[in-house]
């Protein structure tokens, strides 16, 4: 692994800081920098303008476009219209001017720039003093949030202090044109009101329209002249700034979108227009208590705590941060974009991570936006199957990207031949079911999933003429850096499981509820053979294997390679898909991500440590890491197989992937969903957390750099507490009944009074 | 194989004859009955505009205009531009109407429709009876040759006889606008001349120019009126025909290209001028003595008899005549299109297929135009070393599709996977010098292609970690039904040969030509270690094959997949891109068109009986024909194995391809280049011929149903004329020295006398 980390933010526990400003890094700390609150998001662009290198983005959750994509003709298969997040309304849209001077920040001279993300609090702030050519010296504050409390409202304070008497010409306005260089939205409304101004645009093809409704307070009298143009809507105003005294300028906005559009233009007018008057009186300070306050209760139960290593407890509190305000499941037909809503780089999809990555995440500290996660791919069921129909198959074929459920994804290669994304899904069910116990889900809406699944691999796989074994053909699995390979183990293994995890499904339905078990498999179709050829496959699936090592084959002929020196690749070529040919990234054993790896680590308890060890030992060097879902899971295979050096190395990448630019494209957006990576790596890499055993079970390790640390799981109502220092574990339930564990394979049980178990040896390094 | 054939032509030995109007056929039949002469091309249009499905065809070779493609960003490797060829001018813009109706075949009543190509001659004509509204009646007849004697040449011809005293009002135009649906062109100038007009347009990315001029000419007075608007220059006229007078109007068109965007707009129209003037007098039937002249002395060496099969007789003579007047090698810089000069699909763009299927038909009668495709190589050499490049590899790339020599094959899964097209050009190289014995050749053209050749591969594969061996890994071979695979047999062998005709081609020029051997080496930059790998990876070459059978695997992994059974797809799904999904027709056994077996074609003494009849017994059943090179293949070596009927089967599949639309897209343009496999059909198929041998050998076998059969080949100087009954073929030089021959594994020599041989048992069937 020939990575390198590009630092360039200060370290502090509890707070995300740039000293001085980095103008060739700006786009990297816009995405940072970012606030949201799964309703919407905004990139930390400089709200007044900038004409310097930089990416405007201000995102609403859940809207987006339609985009014919492909030549024509096309072959049946790949799709041809695809839909992606668009940039929403720049509601922090700000112009600055002290005499003839515009305010730009790659223009004007300026100095004490500081930048600071509050991950306790969550706002932003940004501050200079700006040297005026006249001779004034304004110092300037800009702070921002996203509440947290009331998700459609955000505030933007602008606070101005001179050090002479002086004028300021301010604009503040709402632009649905400028976000990003290409207009998607049409204007349907805009009005000037009393103290602000409102916005209402329509996307032409999708119909969602989204709303923003601005009102201007001011420490001071404000004079305001209304600005129009289309798509846009603001006011000027003087701002008069008494030498020394500082000036404060608050805007609070109100968004809306509405994605039905069955619901007419003026009613979502109305209704945000009812919203902006129920908070009139609501001022900045007053709306930052709530805010604030949902941040402390939040942060009670999720914050990792490291004693000995500020830049990764700095690291993991970020990622959980982002997640956090990305996603928390307050809308359930929402999901988790790749980049959060901090870009619109892939298209705001969400993808297998969700699963994979994000539910166990949630699923340890949120259960219930866990469940709607699993909701979101029952109410899109339908969009599956007609998936599946598109490759002339049956059953759900979940997408491999989409924001409504239907392939997003133009590029086909990875569109058309990643089919792993349905058993993901499948394995997101089980994976809830069994930590949470909840086999009523399994009727509610688990069962019909997993049966559409099961319908699909086995209508999309085949029979081995030579094997004799079930397999996928023309698949691309996690690695997607081989293209069109067959039976990929990863993805048979785990279709292999689906069929088991169905068949258990239908019995524990079946016991739970027989008629709504009748009504699931007449809605389904089931005829009875599937079942009985399900478990054949199953018990037939092919799974490549060198029986010798027990090293599995990431496909058929994968061995068989010319091999790829991975550490050999100069920094400079990453990202490789920049800077090699498509087609040499694929006739190798370099991989891209844990492909067979993923399988330790789903099911750990299925592996002995010796076929983990060999399996680690000959994929972790072929792999380039260039997808951020790989540095997490290496490093948690590797602190369980006590490689402590590869573990940390690992896991400082997978916790300051995007604080420190790990792969030089941070700047499109944050690795969101990877975040979730840097939580599992602390709970299941250091804190050995697995979840696919009977009950939760830990073994501990502690990197030699780090004192001690803390993180808290959720598990059936108990939320229990796990404290690791250097000699021993301590298991705390500091609410709900006790939790029986296992502790490095020793049954005990958590309660309030804490447990405590030494540490073996070897455990520290 | 379940696709049928769909007859509505008549058959006739030496006409191609369409009795009665087929509208729900039109399109096929423009294909079927296009003119052409290399230089241009045109298909079987109403020239007086029709409304019904049609697609209007006049191409210019080698004229073609850029366009960009794929979406952006888009990875290294795949094109972002690509070329190709454009409907030039319609020289053949005819409008007529008698009183107020317009003469219109989808609209008037009519009959006695006829539409006849002679192949003899090389003209074609349709007639018809009008009977318009008013009562009168009036045979139309359209002629219309494409003159082979004077390429830049064309004449139309129309001929009406009413049977009451009436009035025609005509139209005859040169349309830069209407070829096609889409405008490529831009009017540079037009102008009425004093009998007809002229018109020059450019293509604005590539810069070309074509130009069309006009003259008419009439049995009666014609005053004409000067018609003009963009891109269309005109003269109108009323023609008198008295009662049962044949009136003829006649239409002399002078063509003329300029590629070299050096050459100025106004030259091109003065040099176009002037060849009108220089042909000022020539009639519609003086043009017609050396165009029918040339084609007589064509057919002579050219024609292939076959006694008591006259659809399958005319079926390759059809092919012969178009395959010959797509091209013979008048204009070095030229090509063979997949579909020739008959229809725009595939681009206008040359294949591997010129190689592989096409340079052996040339190689044996046309020797100057087989160099010529080679020197078409040679001059795009740079091109493919360009190419090569994107790929991250080095040497010589030949593109997949293209007419100027780099890639303009925008389905990257085709165009950066098929990288076989390098080794097919070697193997042409290879093939000529082989068959011609002009080891000169090697000198001037041939070792540097061929070491740069090998340098790409040597590039672009890679050594098995398993096997040791040398393979090329993600690659698609000609059986496009696989589209990522490792170690296709086919391009792996062909590799393998590829290096040792290098290596020897450097042996023979280094002996012929020692000051040029330097000089080629030094201008490739060839490193010492370069020629020693290669003979290395030749010695090591993978090439899979199952040891027990003998059956070669046409690439890692392709025995165990599963299996599709091609008999029972219903003909209704044919073209399979069209009913089936991209990706189900790559995850089966099923293949497009022969891959491994094209090594027992080519190199047929190489393979045992025993291990043809093993691969062929594995593979057919597998074949879905859905390549138009596919039948041809089959039928040849299906004679070899003596299984008659297949052999027949296959045999009328390529022979009648086109003509009864086997393939349900002859719509779209002639099977051009798989042409080539009808002539080859007769002579290595049941002819027996092969030349791969140090001699021609011969085998030949005789289908029950023929009497006799006969074809002529050049060879070193000689043509043999080789003429096949049901007891003896016979071997004669019709003119130059005896040559020496196998015959059924006997050597003997073919004289002036002829020399007979008689077929050994089983040998009719």
């Amino acid at each position: 692994m020939s990575k390198v980390a590009q630092q360039f933010l200060d370290i502090d526990p509890w707070q995300v800081v740039e000293t001085g400003f980095h103008p060739d890094r700006h786009q990297v700390a816009e995405s940072i920098f970012a606030t949201g609150n799964e309703f919407m998001g905004v990139r930390a662009y400089f709200e007044e303008g900038y004409s310097g290198e930089h990416l405007l983005g201000s995102y609403f959750n859940g809207i987006y476009e339609y985009e014919d994509v492909q030549p024509k003709p096309w072959p049946k298969g790949p799709i041809h219209t695809t839909h992606y997040m668009v940039n929403g309304i720049d509601w922090l849209f700000t112009r600055i001017a002290c005499g003839d001077e515009d305010l730009d920040l790659a223009r004007v001279r300026f100095s004490g720039f500081r930048r600071s993300l509050d991950l306790r609090e969550g706002v932003y702030r940004r501050e200079f003093t700006w040297a005026v050519k006249g001779g004034a010296k304004i110092r300037m504050l800009f702070e921002r949030f996203t509440s947290m409390a009331d998700p459609h409202l955000a505030y933007q304070r602008l606070t101005a202090t001179a050090d002479r008497d002086t004028d300021l010409t301010v604009e503040m306005g709402l632009d649905l044109g400028e976000p990003g260089s290409r207009r998607f939205w049409t204007e349907v409304k805009a009005a000037h009101l009393p103290d602000g101004a409102a916005i209402q645009g329509r996307l032409p093809r999708s119909g969602q329209r989204a709303l923003a409704a601005m009102r201007l307070s001011a420490s001071t009298l404000l004079d305001c002249e209304e600005v129009r143009r289309e798509c846009y809507v603001g006011q000027r105003f003087q701002l008069v700034l008494p030498k020394g005294v500082a000036v404060t300028v608050d805007r609070q906005v109100v968004c809306r979108t509405e994605r039905d559009t069955a619901v007419k233009d003026a009613a979502v007018w109305k209704a945000a227009m009812t919203e902006l008057k129920d908070r009139r009186v609501l001022s900045y300070a007053a709306a930052l208590v709530p805010h604030v306050a949902y941040w402390t209760r939040t942060w009670k139960d999720l914050d990792v705590t490291i004693d000995g290593d500020p830049a990764n407890q700095q690291g993991v509190r970020f990622c959980i941060f982002q997640l956090h305000q990305t996603y928390h499941g307050v809308d359930p037909s929402l999901n988790v974009a790749a980049k959060g809503l901090t870009g619109q780089a892939y298209g705001g999809h969400t993808w297998w991570d969700t699963e994979t990555y994000c539910l166990p995440f949630y699923l340890f500290n949120n259960p219930q936006a866990a469940r709607n996660l699993l909701g979101y791919r029952y109410r899109t069921l339908a969009n599956a199957i007609r998936r599946s129909a598109s490759d002339d198959a049956v059953g759900a074929r979940y997408p491999m990207s989409s924001i409504d459920g239907y392939e997003a994804c133009g590029w086909w290669a990875h569109g058309d031949l990643e089919i792993h994304v349905s058993v993901a899904v499948a394995y997101g069910i089980w994976h809830y079911v069994h930590v949470t116990g909840e086999r009523q889900y399994l009727v509610d809406e688990g069962l019909e999933m997993l049966l559409q699944i099961s319908r699909f691999y086995a209508s999309r796989g085949g029979w081995g003429q030579r094997t004799g074994e079930f397999g996928l053909y023309g698949v691309m699995g996690p690695d997607e850096f081989h293209m069109m390979v067959d039976n990929n183990c990863y993805t048979n293994v785990m279709v292999k499981k689906a069929f088991g995890w169905t068949l258990d499904a239908m019995k524990d339905v079946k016991r739970l509820d027989a008629k709504r078990y009748a009504a699931i498999l007449k809605r389904v179709g089931l005829k009875p053979s599937e079942p009985k050829e399900w478990a054949r496959m199953a018990a037939k699936m092919r799974v490549p294997q060198d029986r010798t090592s027990g090293v599995f084959e990431q496909h058929d002929g994968y061995f068989n390679y010319p091999h790829t020196d991975c550490a050999k690749i100069p920094p400079t070529e990453f990202p490789l898909y920049k800077y090699w040919s498509y087609f040499r990234i694929f006739r190798t054993d370099m991989i891209k991500q844990p492909d067979v790896l993923l399988l330790h680590f789903f099911f750990g308890g299925e592996y002995s440590l010796a076929n983990k060890k060999a399996n680690y030992d000959f994929y972790e060097p072929r792999c380039s890491h260039e997808s951020s879902l790989s540095p997490g899971v290496h490093s948690i295979l590797a602190a369980e197989l006590g490689y402590h050096s590869k573990a940390f190395a690992y896991w400082g990448h997978a916790a300051r992937l995007d604080l420190d630019d790990w792969n030089r494209n941070s700047n499109e957006g944050l690795h969101t969903t990877s975040m979730a990576a840097a939580w599992l790596n602390v709970v299941y890499g250091f804190g050995g957390m697995r979840s696919d055993g009977d009950r939760l079970s830990f073994a501990p390790s502690v990197p030699k750099a780090w004192k001690s640390f803390s993180f808290r799981v959720t598990y059936r109502g108990s939320v229990l507490q796990v404290a690791v220092g250097r000699k021993d574990a301590t298991f705390t339930v500091v609410s709900g009944a006790s939790v029986p564990i296992t502790a490095f394979g020793k049954a005990v049980t958590a309660t309030a009074a804490g447990v405590s178990v030494a540490l073996p040896k070897g455990r520290v390094g």
